[in-house]
């Protein structure tokens, strides 16, 4: 049986207004347009304003504009979508009772943990490691020596975190993810490659989201940095050396090249990328395979990339794009001999 | 020593047409350019047919067109290639005999096993699964609670499968991967995000391979579906609530946002993608790079990105891009001029 | 406490002139505007240049043009940043004593392993394998039978590494990379695809270094071969039947479809890639986002990809590249009209 809330509950700690019956109960979220007996919705844009009238949902958070469109339960806020994100930990299923340290566990005899914590089967701990109050440690975890983790954390299964790196509390990282592994330093000597040993670490704030299958490698000299509140995507690359600001979003395959700072509540779409050693201001938004190829510190959207064409169109248009330098110097042309002959006339 | 297969059971098996030797002896496959002696080999392509004539193959598949120029043992079929494929599996030595359950794995005791699997060293096995007969979890996985494995799948070592998701018959998922992980879904609450948590799961159908480090995220409400069929190559990256549809492949780094909606048999080339929130019709052909920004019911073909530039050339033409917009108005005016003229003269 | 050198054991060791005190000892690394007392920096780029006079370094590696510039103690030397790549290793505190097979490991009975190796816990290792002297296995880490493992190697934590697989001397492979996974080979059977097993292996030569996340597919018949000195950074794609040439060098994302050869000394920049079943010839440098997408000889740089604008400006021009074919057409009507006119006066 799944734990349900009453309305009254939901709307006490969202601080919405509740319009309808205070005792119905809710045992689930679900879409406006799926939503059934017993299950909460939202209606966070307007192109669902249409469900409104129909939906079968027990109760739904919308904004003063739209309550009136609704005919049952409604709970009133102003912003629904962010009501939504808070009341969805209620109903997240996932969470379990902190277990404690799992007997095939490997725990070095200098690492220090708090009494409340979840170690998981096949984890490796090395030495002198904290862990602190709540944190959860997936199974086939290896956390690296003098690595600390703050309270409240949650490594899933298989995330490789190295020796040195600092995780603040509330950081979720999912599986096969890898934090602190070796910057990509090499020098070139008369064609081989020399390595520079990666002798930094990683600094990572407190409530930050890391996605699966994302790397964040330790810095050369001194530190990558992730400060508070960063979202990163699955099959992100955060380079050596890099320092990604507060709030900062990153989705899939976004890319951060060695010993870029990228400001405050930026936005990197899917395959967004930034070159290296360049400053990145806040509130840049790079779009989906945008290049941010050089320091910028202007607020605001940037693209790099093509529309969609279907393929023969695509391929016509395609083979232009290296003609059109000579395009450019032939339209010059034509104007030049368009004016000359305009004053002759 | 290897299983040696004769070409007569090599023929029964493909309902092949046997010129030759029916004893002749079987023991690896080859290419037409490589094999020799005891090696089986195929003609897929016109492009290989100069090799018909010296391959020293002990035998060779090839369709009828092509027999006669082939000197030795021929196997006559329609789809050589096909038939290649499918005799593969006869020469593939690293199948195991099932080995039961490791001494070092850890099984919760509510989880269902059937008799005859495999369940290797270090793996984890969280609390209501259900693993099916013929199934083989390689070292160091791990399955969250309530998810099921169908039979005859194959799961290798450091695979992670958080809770809650169904993996049907005969999967191959490949080292590394993640199949569950939360969706990117945060709500933006004044500068700051707020995490949705993801309370849906994953549904993968029967017969799918996927490739290396690939992630298939969790549903935020509702599931992420993987439909009968369907092939992912290494890096694939399929957000939340998408549905893909029967029989389609991705290449390396494809990446499907969420909620979008891939249909049949599409193919979609290394690094193509497609944006969230949108429908992509039966048959699709994304190529290399290119992003699918819309909807799009009608099969076929479709491109981004560019040709391949010597990069002076490349500069030359690129820095133009930025100039196309004026370009075109320029000779919009020089056209109307022109016309004027035409008309004064 | 960390280990020190005398400026004169650093200067024997690397070949360079020292002017100043040999005595002074040295702690650590640091850059040129960061270090201190007991810090060896580098001048490595003119970029830094300004640094020089300022530094706070207790002794810097220049070279000859720069010695006068710097007030403090002087290693002098020709090449200032292979050097420091070269003492890094120096200084790095990660290497750990060798520590045997952990208890927790699971060793095949049939493997051969060195006397002096470290096998991590929760380390799996198959039948037949072979492990040579020095060689470091992270926890958790996956190695597939009849694979071997050359001296001097480390595969950190989560490595998956499949059956067949020969990797050189003094590797370096970073966690949740996995080598050896089977390549995307299927055939399609009306509709439905048919897996094709894939039969080979992989070689990985000596002084290898592959960074975390990345993959490098078996061979479907024959192998996949790396040479020796390549360096692969994160999320590389290396598909089955590559040949990457020796000493080339791969940034993060780099992906190289299936049979196709890549020369010595390559660059890939991020992203870049190369088509499959084509050669690309020694000294090519593909900048970032490049696709290689025919055989080239040529060493040079070659690029695909656009620059990067703000939004409004690049939507502007970039729906102009669907008409460029047109536009194209326009411009040499144009051109023919202007002559025939010139022709008519």
């Amino acid at each position: 049986m799944s734990a349900t809330y009453s309305l009254q509950e939901i709307a006490d700690y969202l601080g919405a207004e509740l319009r309808g019956d205070p005792a119905c109960r809710i045992q689930r979220l679900n879409t406006l347009e799926q939503a059934g007996e017993g299950e909460l919705s939202f209606l966070a844009s307007k192109a669902y304003e249409r469900y409104l009238g129909t939906t079968e949902a027990s109760a739904v958070l919308v904004d003063a504009r739209f309550a009136d469109a609704l005919q049952g339960n409604a709970l009133i806020i102003a912003n629904p979508y962010v009501a939504y994100a808070r009341i969805s930990a209620w109903f997240d299923r996932s969470a379990q009772p902190l277990s404690g340290i799992h007997p095939t566990a490997v725990v070095a005899g200098s690492a220090v943990l708090a009494d409340a914590v979840s170690i998981g089967p096949h984890a490796t701990i090395g030495e002198r490691v904290r862990i602190d109050a709540g944190v959860i440690i997936g199974p086939g975890v290896s956390i690296g020596n003098d690595t600390t983790i703050g309270s409240g954390s949650r490594l899933h299964s298989n995330v490789s975190v190295y020796h040195g790196v600092s995780i603040g509390r509330n950081a979720v990282i999912h599986s096969s993810t890898v934090i602190g592994a070796d910057g990509f330093g090499f020098a070139n000597d008369g064609g081989k490659w020399v390595k520079i040993h990666q002798l930094g670490g990683v600094e990572i704030g407190d409530n930050v989201e890391i996605g699966a299958c994302t790397t964040i490698d330790r810095g050369a000299l001194g530190n990558t940095v992730i400060d508070d509140g960063v979202i990163l995507d699955n099959h992100v690359q955060i380079a050596h050396n890099v320092h990604i600001g507060e709030n900062t979003a990153m989705a899939a395959y976004s890319a951060i090249a060695g010993s870029t700072t990228v400001g405050k509540n930026c936005v990197f779409a899917g395959q967004a990328g930034a070159v290296g050693h360049i400053s990145v201001g806040d509130g840049v938004v790079a779009m989906a395979r945008c290049t941010i190829s050089k320091s910028t510190s202007k607020a605001g959207s940037y693209s790099s990339g093509l529309l969609m064409y279907e393929t023969p169109v695509w391929r016509r248009n395609a083979v232009r794009f290296g003609q059109l330098d000579d395009m450019a110097k032939r339209l010059k042309k034509l104007e030049k001999n368009s004016l000359e002959k305009d004053k002759l006339e």
